[in-house]
């Protein structure tokens, strides 16, 4: 559960522009403020099946745009794929050839 | 006009999974097949307004994605940066601590 909610997180970090004022404001108060559908439900006077069915409907729009652009997940292997460089750097010798190939490698992700 | 038509190509490269299929039809004839406005519109039996109508609409659709996600201008970003770093590597010698550095610059771009 706690593992959805960071991947939601993720994923509402690179969408978020895309989404309405108004999906944005249960997404924020949930996701990002960590208050609860029922919190959430009680400060906006709507029941908590309201804020629940709103929350659902952008997490399937997150999903949607993930399965479109793939941004997270490019960011994933972009990152890690840095950091491999960093670590070849910090060898000593290191090989420049691998180097390079690797800077290639994450030129070629996009 | 050509330098236009690049940039919406490098768009359309980008944004493409968000288009419907309609909207892809004409950009693809136009942008990527190098299809006249005329030619598109005698091969649908619509009037060349109708075409133009439909590119611009969905161009304006396309700036819109990039000014929320700016994906291309984070390409075009990490493209140079990537190959500043490679150019970087390939001194002799080169200063490890600013190749570091910028791999740390490329990792701050998303």
């Amino acid at each position: 559960m706690l593992e959805k909610k960071l991947y939601v997180n993720a994923l509402y970090d690179f969408y978020h522009s895309l989404l309405t004022e108004k999906q944005r404001k249960y997404m924020d108060l949930y996701y990002v403020d960590d208050f609860s559908l029922g919190e959430i439900a009680e400060n906006f006077g709507v029941s908590r099946q309201a804020v629940y069915d709103n929350l659902k409907r952008t997490e399937t729009l997150l999903d949607d745009f993930e399965s479109h652009l793939h941004l997270y997940e490019k960011y994933t292997e972009r990152s890690s794929r840095l950091e491999e460089l960093r670590a070849l750097l910090d060898k000593e010798p290191f090989s420049k050839q691998q180097a390079i190939e690797m800077i290639e490698g994450i030129e070629n992700l996009d």
